[in-house]
């Protein structure tokens, strides 16, 4: 396996200012298509560590993945580095001082001669677009080593990483590589591990690795074969292999979050939802908001964190809040009624619980009840969580959508 | 100044599985002493990559930070690597070992004897308690470098680095440090920067920097001196004459998020909360009720994302809703006033607007009007944010505490 390294320059980093996202997300993608992460570097705007840092980098690894230091400044030193490196000049590309000049055109911004140094590459480069700033990114092929020069702003960087590295990579590999990604919830990842691992048992191709993050478990299957197909239908077979083992946990094969599938099945069935909340405190809301298009689903919300809001926004009877308490099955029960009958609504939730850090009514932290109502049909469960508040507070947002995908599958 | 390097062990980071926040948070606060990052490194848990990766940070920093790597498997081998580099054998700590044991005999949970690994430490280490795991960290001075071994998890490394590498750290300096914090809001980074740069303008000491994020711009003040009470009334005079220049957009001195600053103020004036919402779909009141003891304050919120809800349960007039549209200053009125009527809350707070990507009633993506009513007195505000629907939500949801903040004050 040829060994990558990414190589970061930027003084907001070592400042702290930012984590290094750019790693990760290179990090994460290119075992997709057959590629390891060996090294991380980042090194501030300083011209000799840089110097040393990239020369280590070729010293160690097959492909650098530089990001930074692209920018018009005199700090910008990336491709300056890597041309003396190789013993390279830097020359202008027509096409890139036209694009940069027709950017500031259009902004109706003034142009200075230091932008001019953004469309000068080390010869020999293959040059990539940047679709969304000044500073195209560039390929150096040297002496058996693979140099991509991307840009610092993620924004920037992960269009030209997804469009122009993973391709370029992938077609510079004999062999075709295909990854698919499951996600699911309910079961742990060990568990998830227990069920799906057995599938590869002793094999290589595919690869499964799993990863859990906010109550969700993702399983990435990567297969390689010699034509596109091969590896296709290689990750696919594993894939649905995993799902009949995984069964309804697994809510999406896409790396999507659980609200968006949760959108995209009420957007295509048609139907609207609304929710009522109490400990996550409009948490379930601003998830399904967060999505474009989001007013074709979503109605209102009631966050009713006191009692007298869930008697007099939902309807809840006093009498059931002094027997049984707020957290409660009942009171789940009778607030997600109370926002069915006030939204008119096809599909309701309601959560309610004690997120932390303290318990109250005499029950522990982490109790919470999330009910569910799609028309005639009514669900409620009792979960307890582990965690602080933050975390309760994300788990029962993810149960509570949870419950709504499975309510209006059935 | 020293040289820190900060490096980081674990296949975590180079799977993409997490982003290097601790390197990020190690940066951020050593700056505050008067140290300085130059560069952070990630390696898998390989001895021999860990070996020569420790070898060139030993080689060129005077300080290391190790990350990870602490942990009860033949994979964590940064106590082993450290000890060989400097010819050091591991010996165990007895009330290490006895904090081990007491660990699981307290969750019940059986232990295996790969746990007394984490009790050995390389000869002569200072040991650093971990209250948050089994894994100790430790301290080795040899040859003029300090390297500080950390466990990987944020959770456990977090308050070993504040309460034990910090302080450390701290007392070897000849001089004394104190950081002050300020986060201001309204005002852009360039133009805080042009306001208070003139206050240290060729001065070293204090040094002062900003960072942004999500909308709040953060100002740190470090100043050093021969006492601890120099630094302390260096730093604070600056600060000091930073709030004058800056006024009212300073929202705290100290490090938390705006809606903690307003949900201490309500608690501490004993004024209740409540919100209505509708672009932001839920994200106002779930940035309260995210802080501890937020039921004391907070009452309840109307997420009203349809025109019918708006009408139904805040009483805005279909008419105002025809006639200026849900994205207007009048709708942002009559929400606050529903919301006001309808909770009983001392203080309320309403938004309405296009979060984008695509805009409304030929408005554009980026509109938002917040309105706020404290007993008697009313404020409505316009905005035009720029940027995408997450970031226009944000600002939103920030300057709607804003709001709130400033109309108590008055």
């Amino acid at each position: 396996m040829k060994k990558v390294e990414v190589l970061s320059v930027g003084t907001e980093l070592l400042m702290g200012m930012v984590a290094n996202t750019n790693a990760q997300y290179i990090s994460k993608r290119l075992p997709e298509i057959g590629y390891g992460v060996y090294y991380h570097s980042v090194v501030g705007d300083n011209p000799q560590r840089l110097k040393e840092s990239l020369a280590l980098a070729l010293s160690r690894s097959d492909v650098v993945i530089m990001t930074g230091g692209l920018g018009p400044t005199q700090d910008d030193l990336t491709k300056e580095t890597v041309a003396e490196a190789f013993g390279l000049e830097l020359v202008p590309d027509e096409e890139s001082i036209e694009n940069i000049k027709n950017y500031f055109k259009n902004k109706g911004a003034a142009m200075v001669e230091s932008n001019f140094k953004q469309g000068y590459f080390p010869r020999g480069s293959v040059i990539m677009k940047n679709g969304m700033g000044t500073a195209p990114g560039c390929i150096i092929e040297q002496k058996g080593k693979t140099v991509f020069m991307l840009p610092g702003p993620p924004k920037e960087l992960i269009p030209m990483f997804d469009d122009s590295v993973m391709p370029y990579l992938r077609e510079r590999e004999d062999m075709f590589m295909k990854s698919i990604f499951l996600r699911s919830v309910g079961v742990g990842e060990s568990m998830v591990e227990k069920i799906i691992m057995p599938l590869v048992d002793g094999q290589t191709n595919p690869t499964i690795a799993t990863y859990v993050k906010d109550g969700v478990v993702t399983i990435r299957i990567t297969a390689s074969g010699k034509t596109d197909e091969e590896a296709a239908c290689l990750a696919e077979n594993y894939a649905n292999e995993a799902k009949k083992l995984l069964g309804e946990s697994i809510f999406t094969d896409k790396e999507e979050e659980m609200w968006e599938t949760v959108f995209k099945m009420l957007d295509d069935k048609g139907l609207t939802m609304a929710a009522a909340e109490s400990c996550t405190g409009g948490l379930v809301a601003s998830k399904i908001t967060s999505v474009p298009g989001a007013s074709r689903v979503f109605k209102e919300c009631a966050v009713t964190y006191t009692n007298e809001a869930k008697i007099a926004e939902l309807r809840v009877s006093k009498k059931t809040l002094e027997r049984c308490g707020a957290v409660s099955r009942e009171t789940a029960i009778e607030m997600v009624r109370g926002i069915f009958e006030r939204s008119g609504a096809d599909v309701c939730v309601s959560v309610t619980g004690l997120a932390g850090p303290d318990g109250g009514e005499g029950k522990p932290a982490g109790l919470v009840y999330i009910a569910a109502k799609y028309r005639e049909r009514e669900e409620v469960g009792e979960y307890n969580f582990r965690g602080d508040r933050e975390r309760v507070r994300t788990l029962a947002t993810l149960n509570a959508y949870d419950m709504i995908r499975k309510i209006i599958s059935k």
